[in-house]
């Protein structure tokens, strides 16, 4: 299967824009990681072990902190950061080589000249998570009713809700998504844990303070997290110099004052194609979702505030997915967001923006 | 906290050797992350919900794949591709900048012209796990005892059993490990899910799989994995180059087929210092892991192999716990590495071996 995608590589390189840009060296001037906010809990929970060492110890665990792992290129300084966060059932995996192996949008941003920023969730992958509550239920110190709801997306939920075709396995004449590597996506789908979380989601509040601890960044969420870098505003503002928000449900019940809030922040808001298309119980949702943020961004507007919409389709690119920084198209798309933070986010002349 | 980390790597980018390293520009001919293995399972128990979208459907997901984080620099095609693998309660942000801010392994071997692969264990963070007995338990289809044990290493046990020093918050007066940024080492410490893997652990043949796909490497595993890159190699040894085994339980009781299948790759075993020094219940295990391992390094040599013990305090190295990648000589005891990889794996003349 490697051997199939290292040949898709291949031929993805011959493509201008693709390989042409991959196949040039890298130049980083320092790469790295490091955890955003977390806190400590003390929990006789650790494990579920009744005998031997440790067992119903008591002791003090780290929980709700944010791992981030970050690149800066040489000319990093020219540019404002950019922070990815993944959506459900995902990790940063969802910015990287995409399924069919073409360069990932965090390596083209940085390659823009922009430090690249991936935090995994807290909860998710590399953020670890508070497992307490499964070793009580085990040890029967909690009943099962507490366990929280863990969410795994299945191959077939992953087709029609990501907007590769109407039925599973089969794609949309114009696809973007390059669904002969279907199979690679569904290995980056791991189970979403955010039902562990407290109330408000940490990852909100570590989002605020990974964008100040940066000096300021641009904020930019998928699906779940697609409202996480409003909601990441709202709690402090200081360092969001800007939001792009792409494929989400908008929140349009915002008070006054959150509205003001954002209403300082340019936002950019990006949607793919085959809105309406998608039959059966999942057919409502995108539709809705749209329609909350096409509202959305007029309540900014409307409260003095500077948010976009982009609707790719009205823009003449058609076909795009939900996992619209995987499709075939990825790098275009990335030129349309780069373009939009030179000129909304750093009053540059775009020369991208159509 | 940041704040001062960054002052902590300005101070080590003063120290030659640490920062004088990672002061020049970092220049990868490529980068990127993928999966290894996995398989297809189908389930009822993908989540909770009772109603709604989803509630009590069949679909299916994929399992006990392994996500590898690459990097390869410009002159990477000189030296045989190192697999990197995480130990109990840890991802691979193990090998990335360290507590205190320095350079970690990962990027410093790339800078030593090596293609590093970063494996996520099977069932821990960017690999995902199969979460599926959670929700049966939560939904009343299994019993609580047939969930599997979580395991979660408390700060008190972290500090003891990773020998920071005799009691919590105190440390060896030779320490190496950065002590003052532990904090910083307790949010890298994630649950362990490996008690959700079937028997045998999924991460030794997708780690055999890995080197062959990468056309020979050398396999490096830590603690929980240290015996990994050899259980790895017993399964398949074509792409096993090399094996580096650091601070772990040794088997003694291999058959003399396996033996003889270890005994025609060069092993590297490494123990840090205070192996003797541990107080209390954890007091035999280092005792015990290290004799086990001594033992394992004369069978292969009796088998005819090439298995050496590096034991640090015997070459004059003091103070090194047993996250030795971490400590402050991280780059000293990877630079011995290095050399035995020249030398041993790739036979090359070794000016840095002692």
């Amino acid at each position: 299967m490697r051997t199939i995608l290292w040949a898709l590589a291949a031929v993805a390189a011959m493509i201008p824009g693709y390989g042409g840009e991959a196949a040039k060296p890298l130049v980083l001037a320092s790469q790295g990681s490091f955890f955003v906010g977390g806190e400590t809990k003390t929990s006789k929970q650790l494990n579920a072990n009744t005998t031997g060492p440790g067992a119903g110890d008591s002791g003090d665990v780290t929980i709700n902190q944010m791992y981030v792992q970050y690149q800066t290129p040489v000319h990093g300084n020219q540019h404002t950061p950019v922070v990815m966060v993944h959506g459900c059932c995902l990790s940063s995996k969802t910015w990287e080589t995409t399924p069919d192996g073409r360069m990932g949008w965090n390596e083209y941003f940085v390659r823009k000249n922009r430090s690249v920023y991936l935090a995994d969730q807290s909860s998710r992958a590399r953020s670890g998570f508070d497992a307490t509550k499964i070793n009580a239920v085990k040890l029967g110190a909690a009943p099962p009713s507490e366990l929280p709801n863990v969410f795994m997306a299945s191959h077939q939920t992953s087709w029609i809700l990501f907007r590769f075709g109407p039925t599973f396995n089969t794609a949309f004449p114009d696809e973007q998504f390059p669904v002969q590597a279907a199979d690679e996506l569904y290995k980056q789908m791991i189970p979403d844990l955010n039902g562990f979380l407290p109330s408000p989601n940490p990852t909100w509040a570590n989002m605020a303070a990974l964008a100040v601890q940066v000096h300021g960044a641009v904020l930019m969420g998928h699906s779940e997290s697609g409202f996480f870098p409003e909601e990441a505003a709202m709690i402090n503002p200081a360092g969001v110099k800007g939001i792009v928000s792409i494929e989400m449900a908008c929140t349009t019940t915002l008070s006054p004052q959150q509205l003001s809030t954002l209403s300082k922040i340019p936002i950019l808001i990006m949607f793919g194609d085959h809105i309406g298309d998608i039959p059966g119980r999942f057919g409502t949702i995108w539709t809705t979702n749209f329609d909350t943020c096409n509202k959305f961004v007029q309540q900014v507007s409307d409260a003095g505030g500077d948010a976009r919409m982009m609707y790719l389709p009205k823009m003449g690119i058609k076909g795009n997915s939900h996992m619209l920084m995987q499709d075939k198209n990825n790098l275009q798309l990335a030129d349309l967001i780069l373009g939009w933070i030179d000129d909304r986010v750093e009053g540059k002349k775009d020369v991208r923006r159509k």
